[in-house]
């Protein structure tokens, strides 16, 4: 049911998969006589997802193929490679302008008519969609293919869905649905053209298989990150630090060529509003809230300030995650029950967004406007510092021009300096508060959401406020606390610390700041550490996607391999009788098979290679069977081009039952040999589990086959795949290992004991 | 002779091995048998070296180390491990610094006493450590554990010889001596404090071993770079892009920490030096250029002036390359005539740039002071803007000025904005072709010198060159010119993109640069790269270091691993007789060893492991021998602690002649299985040549076992180590490819082929 799964790509993703339907698909390679306890085992947590092929695939087929052969194709290769980055460059420079344009334009609409009304009509379009996007792309670059993560639908209700929904009142970000829009734009660019653009069509088939789309959807999500932040240093840092599962230094650099384009874009389209022709967008229109000044001074003595800063902003960002995580898994409950409780649980947390938005200045008292002011003051009918709200002339809401601006707006505010004396403490309090729910409810509920800004609002909320309290004892300046504050929360949430360091040191365009930004972060990081993990993990755990850790649990030191090796395993001949591959074909859900060579036609049985399911379909369709078991001078190979070959879009390919055979092909045989991938990764099977999980997740493998350790009957004995490097399967299989599990986790309560199991996590990820 | 080269470690670095001295070392796994037909194949490009080891030992008995045991010991781990980074973050910081002051000091008595026969005097006492220590450094991250890399007396002469070198006349730089020496401090102090610091070592012991060695060598070059150009998110990704074999996300974060020390320790005695404590050493001492100004301006219009000068930038970087290349080979052949030979060299080398720096001012003329001068004009007796040479009084030498200054003020003066009228053509001309040439011709003659300053400087030259050309048709003035010029011929030398130009950013201070940035780099790069490659790997291969390259060449594809095993196989019995163990050893210089228990043990052949040589002879030297055949129940384990694995210093490791055997002893039998790595990384013989690189480089390996693809007598077929993955072994095993490969090298002058080349070489990269 996953495989054409197009028409359900908004509503699973989000939500649990129900306890049956698990496992029943692609990627299980176990024989359904062995699936009702491995269904007990793996539990609620496995999504419908295919596995990504990272590795090369070298079978005699392909080596034949274009890239070891014309120079003509290979420079069209490269040509095409640098194009496509090119054009995500530019798409995603684009849809981030007219994102930002079309949210100014709509939120300044919306403060002049005062009414969101309209809006929560228009939401209950976009059921859709929901959350930031950056958990699924994390998963994607990892190896999974979750069907829709990366389609055109997905794409468009993310565009429409992250305006719309930034331009609410709902406290959410643009950055990760940004990412998630990259990187749409990426695959879809990868998947080459739909048969539909004639000439293109035959460029872009290099692109058709997974590693070429992967290194493109790398490139698109830190487009993305470019074009929501301006960012684009801080773009291919994130893409590198936080999204990418493999690495390599000329993906660096393309991936920095790419945001290179979009931050050129950007230029070009603010060069052109400039001469305001954008309606009610401003100049600072894409967020850049510069904080440049012609000194920042700071001394030693104001470390311990940001210290503390850090301290406390790495538990409000751990706790964050914590109730992130318990919100969302309500919401999870609640949707699971219709498409009436979803909308109106969307309407709920929407009216009492606005219930916050609108009641909550009414508990700040006016102030008067500032001497020296340098803008009108109130403002009235666009944004601006000063909100008259319920104000007498001359006065202003301080609160109100928090709360009654965009994200972007109220950051710049929070962010700029001198205007130390703009706020009061009791409004930076209220601000701050509601900001962190918000955020929260507001995540996940409809629509597209980031992470990123709700996030940084309410840490330069929290910076102001340690700021006012520190305010005789440290020379920063508050908006200086703002930005710290920001960091300290983020680096909290989030837990990058590189990459965060050069998003805010673009978003402020100060590197003086950067010795105080680095320690605030590292600071944060490593208090919230100690805690819990980073949110797009916990997200990702929550929607059972099969992430494969860069880390072996301790556990799987004291496995080998064959301890997770289960059920029969299926084999084919190098010429095998058609009847025999439909029947596995049929009866299992394997996505690849050992082929071994056995006598007569060798001595003794010699393992081949690896084959894929698809690349077996595609024989079956394709006919070119033999009439005997022995192989003929043909050279089946003719009878295939590599498009062929090429991989689908995912839900596109093939299915066995709709491969129509005569009994007289069925008693005929295929020569599996030239199709066969001749270079499998092995291990034997004493190999500990740990290092094959390194292997596995290093070479970014989708089959590791286990050989035997000396002499045996098959020269192979075993398969792995993504699935049987799961916690929740190999625990199923050892549950002595649970309990000593269970047993570290009863700690976890008491203090020190608890700083330790995380001091443990943490030398999992070090050594 | 290498095991023990600590003597040698000045002199063998920097010159290539003769010809009859390869391969009779630890790394080679052949028999003596067939030696001689090695050494005429792999040639005289193979230096004395060790592999490392940076996979997980998984033996029994580390099994039962400290790491799966006990909380207190992994908390200690762990501390230490951020406190290494913090020491080393403090010493990059302090070294820096005093580099600094002591360079800038050094400069300034020079130019009072206008005379540098002193310091062609001191050069005498540091013919030492040549060259700029960035290509070792990156080969030790590779694997490749050349004798003194990283020592004691390295890290001495590196800090001496720098600042000897750049306060000399020579036009070299402190960058790469700054990197070399990071990565001496993170070495050593993971080597673990040779036993003299009574607690502190029982700490230190947990990083006695390859893999912890290589993630603080890592950190310390980052922070040389930190510490070089106070840009500590520069010097993480320069260490990350250019220096990093592998890379983990928990790396990245260590770096940061080390280089976010760094920073602050900079800050803190800037701050001191603020005060005017620091004799001549000036405020902007630590180079930072700053070119902050309210308000860049450029426009899309610019961009086709950016352009020319990144595509000529790129062709003076690779020229430089090929020069530099062409210099150092004439060098290794006069230093290989003797120490008269070197002295000479160098002597001429130092006179020539003397000569050049004393006369060639006086080809300029002399102008008069500006009369909106912000500064003294002319300056006599300390640096400054202008100089006053020969001129008459109010008038000042435009060449004098950027001759008569460190690198770092000449860079300043070129890199400051309205400072258009300054300079003229012919001066700025003299300037740039002098500084390419003696950049070439100083690199790597006796002195530790960098090539990041002189680069720099020198494209600061050809960047104001251009400016000047373009005057009236650009809006960019000329010290945005001089700093894109910079990159360019940077881009075009170093070939990294993201790490220079967060460099550059950083030490420029000027975010708003960053899109030109980006694009120049990009250009210069892409042209570069089509004639040769990067300037560090052109030193590396120069210097016989065998590093292994990310892609693997395209005749590997055609190879599987079972074409390029050679040699007869030494395995090992689970349980062996003690005289064997000696007589392999000494007779082969293999590293590891295979080891198979067999019957009557098992019923047949089966593989049980890998052992090290070093733990063989661990194990004869402990005697800890069985009696017989049989194994007894007594631990052996117990007569070892997990100190005595410990990895040792280089070149401090037992040798098989020095352990003492008595003729009992030799009839007495050892049981391997506990000291034996149970979980080697293996590869089916038909395997891919290139897939078996892609697995041996990601996982970081030393030994790859090859295993028969079907039941066989010995259940291991061969051993792959890093030698065997060296262009020089494969082409001498298979001539044929050597005609192919010729081939396609004789159509490199001809230019449209040569960029299809150059494609196809960049194919191999991304794919």
């Amino acid at each position: 049911m996953a495989i054409d799964g197009r028409g359900e790509e908004e509503e699973d993703l989000p939500q649990i998969q129900p306890l049956l339907e698990i496992q029943n698909h692609v990627q299980l390679r176990r024989s359904t006589s062995n699936a009702t306890s491995q269904v007990a085992i793996v539990g609620s947590n496995v999504c419908p997802v295919e596995s990504l092929d990272y590795e090369l695939i070298e079978n005699d087929f392909f080596k034949q193929d274009w890239r070891s052969r014309d120079r003509v194709q290979i420079f069209q290769y490269i040509f095409m490679k640098w194009i496509l980055c090119l054009i995500i460059g530019i798409l995603a420079g684009l849809v981030g302008f007219f994102n930002n344009l079309a949210v100014e334009n709509v939120a300044g609409m919306k403060f002049v008519i005062t009414s969101n009304m309209m809006l929560e009509h228009r939401l209950l379009k976009i059921w859709a969609a929901a959350g930031s996007g950056i958990p699924e792309v994390k998963a994607y670059l990892n190896g999974v293919d979750a069907p829709g993560i990366l389609s055109k639908r997905t794409l468009f209700v993310k565009i429409i869905g992250s305006i719309t929904a930034v331009s609410s009142s709902l406290n959410v970000g643009k950055a990760g649905p940004m990412v998630h829009t990259g990187a749409c734009i990426a695959a879809l660019l990868g998947q080459g053209g739909s048969k539909k653009y004639g000439l293109t069509w035959r460029w872009l088939r290099f692109f058709k298989n997974d590693r070429d789309r992967r290194d493109l959807v790398t490139c698109g999500s830190a487009a993305g990150i470019a074009a929501a932040f301006r960012a684009p240093v801080g773009g291919v840092l994130f893409a590198f630090e936080e999204m990418a599962s493999w690495w390599r230094s000329a993906l660096l650099w393309r991936a920095f060529f790419t945001t290179a384009v979009v931050a050129i874009v950007l230029r070009a389209l603010i060069d052109i509003c400039n001469s305001g022709k954008c309606g009610l967008f401003g100049k600072g229109g894409l967020i850049m809230y510069d904080v440049t000044s012609e000194h920042v001074s700071y001394h030693l003595s104001d470390v311990p300030a940001v210290l503390l800063l850090g301290v406390i902003g790495g538990i409000l960002g751990s706790f964050y995650n914590f109730i992130l995580q318990k919100v969302l898994r309500i919401y999870n409950l609640i949707n699971e029950k219709g498409h009436a409780y979803k909308i109106f649980l969307a309407c709920l947390i929407s009216i009492f967004t606005s219930c916050c938005l609108f009641l909550l200045p009414w508990l700040a008292s006016c102030r008067p406007c500032p001497a020296d002011r340098s803008e009108e003051c109130p403002t009235i009918g666009r944004s601006g510092n000063y909100k008259k709200f319920q104000c007498p002339p001359g006065h202003y809401n301080d609160l109100a021009s928090l709360f009654f601006n965009t994200n972007d707006d109220a950051i710049r505010n929070l962010f700029s300096k001198n205007t130390d004396s703009e706020f009061q403490p009791l409004s930076i309090i209220i601000f701050f508060v509601t900001c962190y729910f918000l955020g929260i409810l507001s995540y996940g509920v409809v629509a597209p959401s980031g992470l990123f800004v709700p996030v940084i609002v309410t840490g330069a909320g929290y910076g102001r406020l340690v700021g006012m309290l520190l305010d005789t004892h440290s020379n920063l300046n508050h908006g200086l606390f703002a930005v710290l504050g920001s960091a300290s929360l983020l680096g909290g949430s989030m837990r990058m610390t590189v990459s965060l360091c050069v998003i805010l040191l673009e978003l402020t365009n100060n590197l003086l700041l950067l010795p105080l930004m680095m320690l605030v972060l590292l600071v944060s990081k490593t208090v919230a550490d100690t805690f819990n993990g980073n949110i797009y993990d916990l997200i990702m755990k929550l929607k059972g996607l099969p992430y494969l850790e860069t880390h072996a649990e301790p556990y799987m030191r004291q496995l080998s391999v064959s301890d997770v090796v289960t059920g029969p395993l299926q084999v084919f001949n190098g010429i095998e009788k058609v009847s025999n591959i439909v029947h596995i074909l049929k009866t299992t859900r394997h996505n690849g098979f050992p082929v071994i060579d056995e006598p007569p036609v060798s001595d003794s049985p010699l393992l081949h290679g690896l084959i894929l399911r698809t690349h077996l379909i595609l024989l079956l369709k394709k006919k070119s069977f033999l009439p005997t078991h022995v192989p003929t001078g043909i050279d089946a190979t003719k009878l295939f081009s590599a498009d062929d070959f090429a991989k689908r879009g995912s839900g596109n390919s093939d299915k066995i039952e709709d491969i129509e055979l005569t009994v007289e092909d069925m008693e005929m045989f295929v020569d599996l040999h030239p199709f066969t991938n001749a270079s499998p990764y092995t291990v034997v099977e004493t190999m500990s589990l740990a290092k094959a999980l390194i292997l596995f997740r290093e070479v970014g493998l989708r089959h590791l086959l286990v050989v035997p350790k000396g002499s045996s009957i098959s020269p192979v004995v075993g398969i792995l795949t993504r699935h049987d490097f799961m916690a929740e399967h190999i625990l199923g299989l050892h549950p002595s290992l649970v309990r000593s599990r269970w047993k570290r986790l009863r700690f976890r309560p008491h203090g020190i004991v608890k700083i330790f199991r995380a001091s443990q996590a943490n030398l999992r990820a070090y050594i």
